[in-house]
């Protein structure tokens, strides 16, 4: 649920004329994204999204977000192309913020994901991590192990309000992290978010990937730890191995994984539970009620904590090592 | 701000298939409406708007309203037209709620209304009223006098929190209308509404009316009293006589005023003044902090009756009367 800048008609035409789109026709304020507004504009080229970057982004890492998709799509990859404007550029000023018009992608994310929708997403992930293979510009991951701590602490006292013993838990289990974090897998740029409402499908074929606003770079091992903890729960709290399976084969047949990657999955899907339940924890403690920002329960994410602590090698995951490694 | 109800990409996909609009391609949730949750929706037909029904809207009333619609459509008046499914049927049923499915209108509501833009919007709340009356169902205003004391004495004890003495002023002013309220004037199908985000304008033209949901049947010239409140006062409160001027002969130049209506028009703003203060007193004073509801301050519409109540004659509003009588 998002929209937070209302724009006027008449500053939205003004700022078009900068672009080759012919007049504007209609626009809407979408419930999309949590960090920006977006609109739908139709206009006389089209039907595309305008996306103006509220706070919550850093302006200085723009030219990584919109210069990544714009790579990304030139190498096939799905997703929202940067219309440039008639002077070449893909970042505009409206309405006091950073803006951006993006091409429109058919499709709807899967409330309900199968097997079959992660073997897609696994492939897709390891498309975009190699078409990410050579683009120019880094991004240093600002969620990554090093802030995990900090993060932690600046949720305060309050934390065993979620859970009696929570603190201590969390101290525990990011000291086994900061010891254990693998230093060497390959990395790259990764996706960093790639939830199911992050992935379009279209008539049962994945038909794009939104939202790099988290891209960085990171292990691409950890963004495949990120898919399984985003795809593969059921809502009871099971991991479904089937869904497992088919996320780590569809990445690995575009992707062989290497056997050090395989043997940190466990380690970097803890990691990767780690990281959402500690911002969950921070929005739970420090949003405040009745927020256009909706809370998501952090206990999700310690249920799928404990599950990974509880695996002893990545074979639990449900898929067979021989066929995913080199 | 709006979008209440999430959908599911398969209970879409199934209320579609009631419908010959092809596959369902994408549906974003839009920020318009404050009662309902609407969607864009793209299909292989084309695109559409999907508005559910929340709790707000009575829908024992819905058939009024979308058939409201389809009557106005039929006869020429630009509106969003009722979908309807393969079985003849306009309402359906989705996520619990009552549904309904319409043609998109291109267009943007404008944000700085001109005296042309008011011509405009008098002509086409005549042809609506024109359009409007041969329509077969009638709907009462549930916002009508008899209602403004009850919603009044609902504000509680709470009103002079908003300024000193308003309590008593809003009584006498109760009394004033109660006693004065015109009996006789033409009456019909009127949009109650019409204020500047619900109405579309491309290139220049008006392209298109929506949000019919507090149409009623009502004296006429009370939805242009209606209409002169929302479209001829500026930032600054002070009301603007070009675009009264153009709201009422635009009106005119479809539809005659009566001599009557005309004489009658500073009591009706009068109680359209009351109406919007006393809706926006009652959600000021009861509607939570932090809720999706933006709230409006009830002062606006107590200065724009106290506009009206120093007006002698309606030709203050800057209108030739020869020129807009029958």
């Amino acid at each position: 649920m998002a929209v937070y800048t209302d724009i006027s008609e008449i500053q939205l035409a003004d700022f078009l004329t900068d672009y080759g789109l012919g007049a504007l026709l209609s626009y809407k304020g979408i419930a999309e994204g949590v960090e920006n507004s977006n609109f739908l504009l139709r206009t006389e080229a089209g039907t595309f999204i305008l996306t103006l970057y509220e706070k919550r982004v850093n302006r200085d890492d723009l030219p990584f977000f919109v210069g990544l998709m714009e790579h990304l799509a030139e190498r096939g990859i799905s997703c929202p192309l940067p219309v440039h404007t008639k002077a070449g550029e893909a970042l505009g000023e409206l309405a006091g913020r950073p803006g951006a018009i993006f091409t429109f992608l058919e499709g709807m994310w899967t409330r309900r994901p199968t097997a079959d929708h992660c073997r897609a997403v696994g492939r897709a992930m390891a498309g975009m991590h190699a078409a990410a293979g050579d683009f120019g510009l880094r991004r240093e991951n600002g969620l990554s192990l090093g802030e995990w701590r900090p993060l932690f602490e600046s949720c305060g006292d309050r934390v065993d309000e979620i859970e009696p013993g929570l603190a201590a838990a969390i101290d525990e289990e990011l000291a086994f992290l900061e010891a254990n974090w693998p230093a060497d897998l390959p990395d790259g740029i990764i996706h960093a978010d790639l939830f199911p409402d992050n992935v379009f499908f279209l008539a049962g074929e994945l038909s794009g990937l939104i939202d790099f606003y988290f891209a960085c770079n990171d292990l691409l091992a950890y963004d495949l730890a990120i898919g399984l903890c985003a795809w593969c729960f059921e809502a009871d709290g099971s991991f479904n191995v089937t869904k497992g399976r088919g996320l780590i084969e569809g990445y690995a047949s575009v992707r062989p994984l290497s056997a050090a990657e395989v043997a940190a999955l466990p380690i970097l899907c803890r990691g990767a539970s780690m990281r959402f339940m500690l911002t969950r924890l921070y929005d739970w403690l420090n949003v405040p009620e009745g927020s256009f920002v909706t809370k998501k329960d952090p206990r999700e994410y310690l249920r799928k904590l404990r599950f990974h602590r509880a695996v002893a090698s990545a074979a639990e995951y449900g898929f067979d090592i021989d066929r995913v490694t080199q």
